[in-house]
C-alpha cells in the first residue's frame, strides 16, 4: 500500500528523512483491526519524528501520522484514538511504536475505534485525535473552569492554540490570545477571541487560567497574568523548558501549574459529540492528497499555517 | 413609588392577594444601596409567595420580585444578585424578608450588585438572577460534565427548564427533553434540543445526567434513564416530593442525587459573561409594563408560558 | 480440593444449600493465575448467594467466598481484589460468575493480585477486599471529607459498619454510631466512636456526612441528621429500598445522595498500605478452619457478630 | 500591657530589632473582640518581620505573633484564626497590619475565634493556627490523596515539616522525609516516618506527592521523585525561588505544582477537631514565659529547633 514514511532521521533537515512509496500491508494481530484511512492530519509530532525526537533509529522505517479517520472492517465510519496501551511501561502514540495514519490502511487496537458522527466529514474528524483532543482535555479535563471565565491562550496559529480558542469561545469564555504575528491575531479575533495582543504585552486584566505551549519565552508573562488561585495548563514548551520557576509567586498567590498531554478515549468521544452538536469544526488550513504530503510538512516547518493540514487517501 | 405587592395570602386564589399601587420609598441602610429598577422578571417563587408559602403573614405587605436589573446610585448599569446574606441563620431571597424587585426602586446590599454587560438589554439581564442562575449552577457548578455529554431535562417550558436546555446546547451537550405538551417539545427542538419526547417515554439511550424540577411524577423515569455512575441534579419537586427513593438502584449503579438551589454571586457573574460572549440570550415569553404585572402572573398561573415574563419600569 | 459450595439455593433456609466437600481443581486460563488460599472471610454476599439472590440456578454449584489472601504461583504473599472484569457487560464479584475463595485454591485474573504487606497476617488481609474496601471507598473515594469532620454511621456490628467506624476514627473524624443493640454501641465506643445512640435517636448536632447501609428504617433519620450541603453515602439497604425520597429537603438544603459499591484495585492497595502504616486492623469476631465454615454462616445468619468471620485453609 | 514588639527592622541582625516592654491596651473596635492570651507560638514569619520583610517601616512598632490561644470576653477558651479579612485588597496575617499575639491581650475580629477543645492545652492549641494549619491545608485541602498514599516531605525540623509528617502518619500515608541533619532524620522516624534520607538522595520508589518548603535546593529532586500524574504542593522557598521550571517533565508526565499559603477558618476548625479526636498533638520544642521570648527567637534563628516554641502569658 502507499504510505508516507520516516525512512531515517535528520535533526537539521527533517524533510530529507521523509519518503513516499509502497509499504507492506498491515498483518492481522489479535485484538487489533484494520481501518481504511480516508483522511489523516499532520501534527508537529510528525516533524519531531523526522528529526529523531521520540523515534529511535531502531524503529525505522516508520509510517508517520497520529490522526486518522476512515472505515473499519465492518464498514463503519470511525475516528481512531491515537493513544495505544499495549501493556508496556507507558502508552505510546500511533507512529511512535506502531505504524501510523499516513497510509491507505492502518492497524489499530479495536478498542481505539470510535464512531464518526455523520455531521463531521472525514477531513474534519481526522483533525480531532491529537491537537484538538489535547486542547479539549486541557480546557475541560484538567481544570474546572465555569463557562464565562477569563482565559489567556499563549500563541495563535498552532493546531492546539487554534483548537483552544475555538473551543473556549464556544464554552463562553472571555479569551485573550497573544501572537507576534498580526495576521494570526486577526484570525484569532475572527474565531471569536475577545482580544488579541502582541506576545508579552500586559493584559488589561488578570485571568483565571493560562493555556501554555510556548514555554520559556512566555512563562514569566503567563505567571504574571494570573489572578490569585489561577492555573497555568501546559502541554508543550516549544521555546524552551527552563524558565525560572518563580516559586514565591506560585505559593504566595496559590497558583497551580498543571501538565497535560493528549487525552482519554472518553474525552475524544465527547469532543466529537461536542463538534457534532454545535457549529464547532476544526480549522483546516489546507487539504492535500496523501501523495503530496511533503508540501504539508514543508508548510508546517515554515510556520506558515493557521489550522490543520489534512491528507486525503 | 409604584410597586406590586403581596398584600395578603391566598392559597386558593393567589392572584386575589396581588396589589398594585404606591409604596414608601426605601430608606437608607448601612452597606445597602438603592437601584432604579429598569426591568424585573417573574418567577414561580412570586406565585408561591402570594399563596403564603415561604412568606409568613407577619411580613406582609411585601413587594414581590426576585430578579432586577437597573441603574445604581453612581449611574452604573447593574444586575442584582438575589440572595441576601444578612448574618441571619440562613440566606434569603429578595421578597422573602426584604422588599423585592417589582417597584421603581429597590434597596439591596451593595455587595449584591454586578455590572450589566452592554451586550445584554435590561430586559435580558433581568431574567438571569433566579431561573437562569439556578440552571447555570445545576449544569456547571454542581457536577462536572464534559461538553458533549448526554443529558435529560425533565419538563420543558418552565423558566429553569428553558434555561437548562439553552445553556446545555451552547455547552455542546446532547440534550433530551420531556414534556406532555407537543408545542413545548417543538419549541425545545427549536432551541437546539437533540430530541424531545412525551413525559415518561423511554429514551433511546441512557444519559450521564438528569436535570429535575418535576419530582414525583418523573422520578422513576429519571432514575431509570441514568447510566451507571450518573447523576440527578434537582432544584424543585413541583409534582410532589415523596416518590420511593429506589435505594438499591442508587447504590448498586453508584448513582448520585444532588440538590441545588439558586447559585452564587460568582456564578451569576460568569453566567452574565457567558451570555455576553455567546449568542445565548434568555428566552422571553412576553414583556409587560409593571402596571400590567397581573397579566403576567395570570399567564404563569395558567401554565401558558414558554420562557420568562419581564416587567419594565 | 476441599471447598465450600452453594449446591442449590433456598431463600427460606439458606444454610441448607451449603455443602462442604471435594471440588475439581481450577483449570488454567490465559491471563489468570492460581492462588493457594491461606485465609478467606465471610460476607453477607455469601448468605445472599445461598438464598439465590445474584446467583442464578444455572451457575450452580458455585464455590462461595469473595475475600481471599494467600500465596501466588511465584511464592508471593498476596491479597485478591474481588472485582472481576472479563469484558462482559458489567464487572462481577468472585463467586458470582467465577468460583470463589472458600477453597484450597482459587483461579483469578493475574491483574487482581496485590502484594500482602508483611505487617498484616493472612487472616487480617483476608478481611479487606469486600467489606473493608467498601467502607474505605465510601469514606475516602466517594466524597471529600477533611479529617476532623463530623459523621454518622447508621448501624453497628456489620462488617462494613465496623470498618467505617474504625477507619473514620483513624482519619480523625467525630463519629456518631447508631444501633438498637447496647452491646454493639459499647463496642463502637471501644473502637473510638465519639458517641453511640439508639437507632432513630436525634443526634446532639447535625453532621457533614451519613454512611448508610440500613436503608428504609433509618432513611428519614439520615436525611434529618445532615447539615445543609451534607452527603449520604449509601452501600446497601438491608431494611428496604423504598423510603420516601424527601426531595424538597434534598434540593432546598442542597443535600447529596451518593451510591457506592465495592472499590477499585487502587483503593484496595492504599487501604492495605493504610493498615500496614497504622495500628488499624480489621476487627475479627472469630477464626474458624474452613471445614467448620457452616458455624460462621450460622452466626452471621443469626446477627450474632461484631466484625468478621475468617476461615483458614 | 506587656508585649513583644518589632521596634525597628534589621535584615542583618533581626534580634536587635526585638523589644519587650509595656504597650497600650487594645482599643475597642466594632465587630472585633479582645482575647486574654494564655499561650502564643513562634513562627519564621516573626523573624522575617524583624528583618523588615512583609512589615514596612511605617507600620512599626508592631506587636509580633500570629498564633494565639486564650480566653474571650465571655470566658470561653478559644483559638484565634490568624488570617484577617478587613475588606482590604487582600487578607493579612496577625502582626502584619494589626497587632499580634505576643502580648497579654489581642484584639481580633470576632469571626476569627474558634472554640478550643478541652482535649488540647492552651500551649498545644497555640501551635495550630499557622504552621500546623498550613500543613493541614497542604495535605487535606489542596490535593485529594487517599489514605495510604506515598509522599515525600522535603526538610525535617521546621514547624510546617514536622506538622506535615505527624499529620500524614496519622492519615496512614507512607512518608519519606529528607534532611541534611541525622538527628532530625531520627526524630522524623520517631514520629512515624517510613524512611528518612539525606537531602538529595534518590528515593527507593516514586511518590504520589511531594510537600515542599525548601525550594531551589530541592526542586530538581522533588520533580524527579514524582510518579506520572503526581503533585508538588509548595508553601515556601527558603533556599531560593528560581530553579529551572522543568516544563517538559511537567507536561509530559502530567505533573501538577500547587501553591499553598495558610488555610481557612473551616480548615482550622477541623484540624483542631482532628487533634482532639486522635493522639495527634503539636510537637513542642520548648515552652518559655513571654518575657523570655528572645531566647526562643534566638533558637529559631540558629535552626536549633525540632517543633514549636511556645510562649506562655
Amino acid at each position: 500500500m502507499f504510505a508516507i514514511t520516516a525512512a531515517r532521521s535528520s535533526f537539521e533537515d527533517p524533510l530529507s528523512a521523509l519518503e513516499a512509496g509502497e509499504r507492506p500491508d498491515p498483518e492481522p494481530r489479535d485484538g487489533w483491526t484494520v481501518v481504511d484511512v480516508k483522511a489523516a492530519s499532520l501534527n508537529h509530532h510528525d516533524l519531531w519524528s523526522l528529526r529523531g525526537i521520540g523515534l529511535p533509529a531502531e524503529r525505522l522505517p516508520m509510517i508517520l501520522g497520529c490522526d486518522a479517520a476512515g472505515i473499519d472492517e465492518d464498514g463503519n465510519e470511525v475516528v481512531v484514538h491515537a493513544v495505544v496501551e499495549d501493556g508496556g511501561s507507558r502508552p505510546t502514540i500511533l507512529s511512535e511504536k506502531y505504524d501510523g495514519a499516513f497510509a491507505e490502511r492502518i492497524l489499530v487496537p479495536r478498542a481505539n475505534l470510535l464512531p464518526k458522527p455523520p455531521e463531521l466529514s472525514f477531513e474534519e474528524a481526522a483533525c480531532l485525535p491529537t491537537a484538538w483532543l489535547t486542547a479539549y482535555s486541557m480546557l475541560f479535563g484538567k481544570i474546572d473552569l465555569r463557562p464565562g471565565s477569563t482565559i489567556l491562550v499563549q500563541g495563535a496559529g498552532g493546531g492546539v492554540s487554534v483548537a483552544l480558542v475555538r473551543l473556549a469561545v464556544q464554552a463562553g469564555h472571555r479569551v485573550y490570545v497573544t501572537s507576534r504575528d498580526e495576521g494570526k491575531r486577526e484570525k484569532a479575533l475572527d474565531m471569536g477571541a475577545y482580544a488579541a495582543v502582541p506576545t508579552g504585552d500586559r493584559l488589561p486584566e488578570r485571568v483565571d487560567a493560562v493555556f501554555e505551549s510556548v514555554g520559556q519565552a512566555t512563562w514569566a508573562h503567563s505567571v504574571r497574568s494570573l489572578k490569585p488561585g489561577g492555573a497555568i495548563v501546559i502541554c508543550g514548551a516549544t521555546s524552551g523548558e527552563a524558565p525560572p520557576a518563580e516559586l514565591t509567586r506560585v505559593f504566595f498567590l496559590q497558583l497551580r501549574v498543571i501538565g497535560s498531554t493528549m487525552g482519554t478515549k472518553e474525552e475524544l468521544a465527547t469532543l466529537t459529540e461536542m463538534c457534532a452538536r454545535t457549529g464547532v469544526r476544526p480549522v483546516i488550513d489546507r487539504v492535500l492528497p496523501l501523495d503530496r504530503a511533503a508540501e504539508g510538512f514543508r508548510a508546517m516547518a515554515e510556520g506558515a499555517l493557521f489550522g490543520k493540514v489534512v491528507f486525503t487517501v
